[in-house]
């Protein structure tokens, strides 16, 4: 008689919080640690956003609201959407949600039954596949290729699109890669899910980073090409462009009110409704013009970090790093340092039970985290399945310039650091493959 | 080719909320509509409270958090719980949500496999049932009994309780009866438990309520019993007792410090976390005394208006209500209402498809709010499975005095109104029968 469900075993992660516990233990053997491990900006809500949730608690704006989400919260974002994807959307179709996140769950709650397949992106955000396979769905990895800046080719989803993709989910700027999705690969999409996808086939497009793009690219959704918004979820949300990560506010746009309706049942179902002065903060932060402002310079940020991080990374021996366009993360290939570290020599030596739970990216990682002080995500972390032989870290840059330096120099030690990686491999702790 | 998934049909909801769409319709029908429906205290939190959020707002306090939940906020609740059940509960083992309720799915995900059985209050929270059967576990309705105040007796969970027995849901004080589970019949639930109970049986121990009790009442933990703290899960939150509904600040305490990290897990894979100003002024609600003297005022208020609605609905005919001792609700039984209107009549007269959907109490309650400008949430909202030949209404006394009177008032002429109910039942939309 096992204490937790069967199914719960089936159930992922997201090791970019669960990290949080080796960060621990390494500080607590005397590590500094530099984290480049955070998925959310270094800045904190502006203060108009601020005071507009102030106000409202003050109030007295505490009570339940309509678990859809408030009126003049759906209304904004109905009109910045319809704006913005150049549709017409009614706030009948928008859903609030305690973040962009919740969004995954209920979309595979809503269509995916077992057996069902899902066509999601890896790398990509590992609670797509976590959920895919929880809930008994079956879990269709479109791999992101290096050589096209984390993209894909339309003959990559034609391989995987069959009558029972009930779900392709897509992600641009994509997390981990900071990657983007151009507008023509766009259109190829369109038109194979119309030439044949199943009529109620359902196109989950996470934008979550719409906001954060460099060099002139600029964001395309689904849902804007001809015929594709009755496919389309827009999930996104006010986390990522607005730095408004620990409010949970986000929302979604549903091909129709009647799913809509569903949404706003499982709100019912799990956490009734996003507080109303969150709302009300999240309404000021769509209609005060200054928050384009905020954004604006915190994007100009970030891409003067990218454009540090990445020559810095390219110049160490072993990596190569692609220019992302997007979000606020790079992808460094680390193939040479596994090679040159030893590190694939040894995940080969591992028995496979110990195998099915490492890489010789994570073994790279771990080693920088505890031996040199800078904390990665490896890319196993998003999505494991089909990510064997891809030896990849994430390197999220929202931190401050200094740190950012720093921590690349201790990567570029690190890297060459073979009697250190020899002692690594001899301790536990750090390897993190006992039982 | 459904388009939603087959098993999102088994997904109940929570009437309280759905009500709303026909109270709108009623008002704009041109009635003045006294909601009786809300399941919130009507009292704003308390501005220490509010200071505490926003002063952390305003410090940047705005970012992701651990998804278990900030530590001063743990620690906080850990030494409220262990004063107040007197056991000795560790940080560890408690998991900070967004609201109580979505401790009822998690706990669902985490131990119910298709095929295990749930017992759980009927009439309860109907997000009991919902979560029940959308993961495929065999719901136990426990009827509650009107003689005994909605309590049980061991007799009636000895007949359901079985060894496929994983979860037992108990509510005290409840929704939606204000009943309670005195401390002798919780030592029988945990004799009975021990003797012939799963070894690793849990018991899901809604304790929402705890702070709204009367008459001298003390609330008791099922955890608090000798050697039934390994088997409960307590959840409980901020909402009702600190009137903090809106914030969506709930939190458990698990068995185990193994089974919290699942429920972190869960949060991983939804919410990602509370936010963490809200989390701070949930801690500055459990920490500053004064929390105590606001909790005290309403409750003494709620007090008061029970003292005035049980006799005034007792003083109806064909109305007759217990006198509850938690919660802010009464749960009057309208059997002879349902007779002298011809509710019951006209249900039997229904064809069995219209019959699933509606009961007599729903058809009363509908007639009062069409016809009376009064809303009432039906029996059959809290819980289907087992509900036939209830005829009970939930009303919710979070209203303010005049209120209660007018609202009551207007049931007394409704129940009396036996023309308005014979126009009522050729008035399709105020029926709500049609497809």
């Amino acid at each position: 008689m096992p204490l937790f469900a069967r199914r719960f075993g089936h159930m992922g992660t997201e090791n970019a919080f669960k990290i949080g516990e080796d960060m621990a233990r390494a500080r607590a053997r005397g590590v500094d640690v530099i984290p480049f491990t955070i998925g959310e900006p270094d800045f904190d809500s502006a203060p108009h956003i601020n005071e507009a949730g102030i106000a409202a608690i003050r109030a007295g704006d505490t009570h339940y609201t309509d678990p859809a989400g408030i009126a003049p919260l759906r209304e904004a974002l109905a009109a910045y959407v319809s704006r913005t994807r150049g549709i017409e959307v009614a706030a009948d179709r928008i859903i609030i949600l305690p973040g962009a996140k919740p969004a995954i769950g209920y979309t595979m709650m809503a269509y995916v039954d077992p057996g069902d397949e899902v066509i999601y992106p890896s790398p990509g955000f590992p609670i797509y596949e976590s959920w895919v396979t929880y809930l008994g769905g079956v879990p269709k990895p479109l791999v992101l290729r290096e050589e096209r800046g984390f993209s894909f080719t339309v003959d990559d989803l034609d391989r995987l699109l069959t009558d029972r993709t009930k779900v392709l989910m897509l992600c641009s700027p994509s997390n981990p890669t900071g990657g983007v999705l151009p507008k023509s690969l766009l259109e190829e999409v369109a038109a194979l899910v119309k030439e044949r996808g199943r009529p109620d086939i359902r196109i989950y497009s996470d934008e979550i980073y719409e906001h954060i793009t460099f060099d002139g690219f600029e964001h395309t959704s689904m849902a804007s090409l001809p015929g594709m918004d009755r496919h389309t979820i827009i999930a996104s949300g006010h986390s990522k462009g607005y730095a408004m990560t620990g409010w949970r506010l986000g929302w979604c746009v549903l091909p129709t009110a009647e799913e809509a309706l569903r949404f706003k049942q499982i709100n019912i179902n799990t956490v009734s409704c996003v507080p109303p002065f969150i709302q009300q903060a999240a309404r000021e932060a769509l209609e005060n013009p200054k928050t384009w402002e905020v954004v604006g310079s915190m994007v100009a940020e970030f891409k003067r970090r990218r454009d540090t991080v990445v020559p810095a990374l390219n110049a160490i021996p072993g990596i190569s790093c692609a220019n992302p366009l997007g979000a606020f993360y790079v992808f460094p290939n680390i193939t040479g340092v596994c090679e040159s570290l030893g590190a694939t020599a040894h995940f080969e030596s591992l028995p496979d039970s110990l195998k099915a739970s490492t890489s010789p990216a994570t073994l790279v990682s771990r080693f920088l985290l505890y031996y040199h002080g800078v904390a990665l995500v490896d890319r196993r972390s998003f999505g494991v399945i089909g990510s064997e032989g891809q030896n990849f870290l994430r390197l999220s840059y929202a931190a401050d310039m200094d740190s950012i330096r720093e921590g690349i120099r201790r990567i570029a030690a690190g890297v060459a650091d073979h009697d250190g990686f020899a002692r690594f491999l001899q301790d536990q702790t750090a390897l993190g493959l006992a039982a």
